[in-house]
């Protein structure tokens, strides 16, 4: 069959992928919000309190009642009877009435009586007798019961990211632990009989497995948990007892072929054999990454990447960290950090094609420049000296010199 | 003293607080590379062996004397007398003289007396002789010994991050553990009479402690150690106790105010009697954030910070975050994750000061809006609901509604 019959652009193959996958059980776990930092909200969270419970000062100054301030002036001011300090920390014990006010600091419960506070800077202390020279209206400086979350109010939907603002707001309202999802497990198979561990010194022709890791980081990166299950030698019967395994233990299985065609092959025959519907996806008209492959077996998803070290990695990127998101209960796209960045030298690209080129940032006064490292697609230190990763659509030929691009970082 | 002549910017305090900190120890320790994700490289990196160490075919094929195939064509092939097939993980037993190819896949190493492959598609196989109808240069579709790395090179400089791309170029060479930098221990200090910590139900007056929560994972996210001390009273002899503590014990000291004046004061006078040269600025030109106090006390970083929760966080972004990346070798500036925004108001400022403002993004087609989100700067519910940050530079009046912004993630 020719080849641009077969081989779908990234993004159609991962349509395809998340229309053959279930919606995905989230499992969750309660732990401490002190330690919830980049994990996801599990359930929609109510205040179970209003915050602040009580008004509070923003300012240090005055408290009064803001009719008595009506009016008040550098040249005309209110004159009000200091009847004492709201304590930090606990009710005050008294009551403003008409003419009189308080000290009061800020954060400060607002004593009975009063509804606004002046400033410092607009009194004049003579004795007990306190000068106002500036009006301030009903609830100035003052921070409402519930002004910050009303008792009962959804703290932030089920599925969101806990940033640190999420662990202070948590905290405010009492939530000392907060239930999340489970980092959901990804399964990682090497293959190739000419691959080995990276502990071991490789004789000639052979060379050390860096596919594993590199996906276990990245997967570590998108809130996975990598189960590394090590080499696997090219036979078929090695590989689907190393992929039925993972598939029992994980919720996705991703297997980096040995290099060659055969070995490839292999992965996709391997994943026919176990479970419905398999292979859905076997080439994608991208580069690096063409020979990726996308199945599903039984609900879960089962990634066959490119032996070639740049293209699993870049390909983790394109399709893994997507279907991670989705295990979380996120949306398949994500806001990808990036930078603008002027391109330094025309790239060619091929029309109907994806390319993703490594780019080398550089500063330019207040600017990036964004310099392709050009080199064959196999050399992982390419994607070492890259700051980032240039993506060309399938609908370019090409970009030109100065074309401002964005760089989406590694 | 009128307070415009004692504020000054914050990137101006931030240059004097660096420029009084001396250069910081990097202390470092040794870890498994699988584990290094975020951590910072303690020293240069040599490459022990050139990468690859013996030269690959990059794709199925035959491997040839470049010089054999001079002139090919699909019209006027050259004909190749098939000696055998190279292994994969090994050393091929066979030599390629004149006239003869063997095959190889993607990743094989090249058998003795070749010097190029030719891929698969452009050769027909006829018995065991291979017709060969494309040419081939020297060295074409052959990744050299040390193309990717020569023996000896700088794999990448100390004080580089370890991302996925890093963890496998490192495991490439056979470096399963990494030298990195610990991780800088940063002290916490909350302080207020009308603060609790968070397990606690909190009496009229009183509110949870957010600000030792939203710094220590603040510190986390940007590589420290969060040592969190709890709450101090608003007492001056318990406030040097305890900072005095936390600068045995660490690189950094923060230090979150009651939200009181005297509570700041205190903080303050703290800082100028435990060590030299003590504090360096009191008031910072920003909204929020005005009360920060940067100090050093014998060459460690103190940050007295506004009780504010929101002031308290901000500020963490502007100065904790470049304080950290110092203590671990970096530029205190860093690129910070931002996205381009269209402004959907028009946000007024106060020229001289510089504004935080928290952003709501909305999706607008292919771009984005940046929606703010007023409201009292103590609110920490108005970062929860934010999904960045927008900076009105000092020298800015406001900004206008349909303006390109930058926000930068929370």
């Amino acid at each position: 069959m020719p080849e641009f019959l077969t081989l779908l652009p990234p993004q159609e193959s991962l349509d395809k992928l998340l229309r053959n996958l279930p919606v995905p059980k989230l499992a969750t776990e309660k732990i401490e919000t002190a330690s919830a930092l980049g994990r996801i909200i599990a359930a929609d969270l109510g205040a179970p309190h209003a915050l602040p419970e009580f008004p509070r000062s923003t300012v240090d100054g005055f408290a009064v009642k803001a009719a008595d301030t009506y009016g008040a002036s550098d040249s005309l001011p209110a004159y009000l009877n200091l009847i004492g300090e709201c304590p930090m920390g606990a009710t005050p014990d008294l009551e403003i009435i008409s003419t009189t006010t308080a000290i009061i600091h800020t954060g400060g419960m607002l004593p009975k009586g009063a509804d606004a506070v002046v400033m410092l800077e607009y009194t004049q202390t003579v004795d007990n007798e306190i000068e106002i020279l500036r009006a301030v209206a009903d609830g100035e400086n003052v921070i409402r019961i519930g002004e910050d979350v009303a008792q009962g109010a959804l703290i932030k939907p089920k599925g969101s990211l806990i940033r640190p603002a999420e662990v202070g707001g948590l905290m405010a309202l009492g939530f000392v632990d907060v239930e999340v999802l489970k980092h959901p497990k990804i399964g990682i198979i090497s293959s190739g009989d000419e691959v080995v561990p990276p502990e071991k010194r490789p004789h000639p022709g052979q060379v050390r497995d860096i596919n594993s890791y590199t996906l276990a980081t990245l997967v570590e990166k998108y809130g996975g948990e990598a189960i590394v299950y090590g080499i696997v030698s090219d036979s078929m019967d090695a590989m689907k007892k190393a992929i039925s395994r993972a598939l029992d233990e994980c919720e996705m299985v991703l297997i980096t072929a040995g290099s060659s065609a055969s070995s490839r092959d292999m992965t996709a025959a391997a994943i026919e054999a176990l479970g419905e519907p398999g292979v859905l996806v076997h080439g994608v008209n991208t580069r690096p990454g063409k020979p990726t492959i996308l199945g599903v077996c039984d609900g879960k998803a089962v990634i066959g990447l490119p032996g070639n070290p740049v293209s699993a990695l870049v390909n983790g990127y394109v399709f893994v960290a997507p279907l991670i998101r989705c295990l979380l209960g996120q949306d398949a796209a994500e806001l990808r950090p990036s930078v603008s960045a002027k391109l330094t030298v025309n790239i060619p690209s091929q029309a109907g094609r994806e390319d993703w080129i490594p780019i080398k940032l550089k500063q330019d006064s207040d600017s990036f420049l964004a310099e392709p490292i050009f080199g064959k697609s196999n050399l992982i230190f390419t994607l070492v000296a890259a700051d980032g990763l240039l993506k060309i659509a399938p609908d370019a030929t090409g970009l030109s010199a100065g074309e401002i691009v964005e760089v989406i970082f590694l």
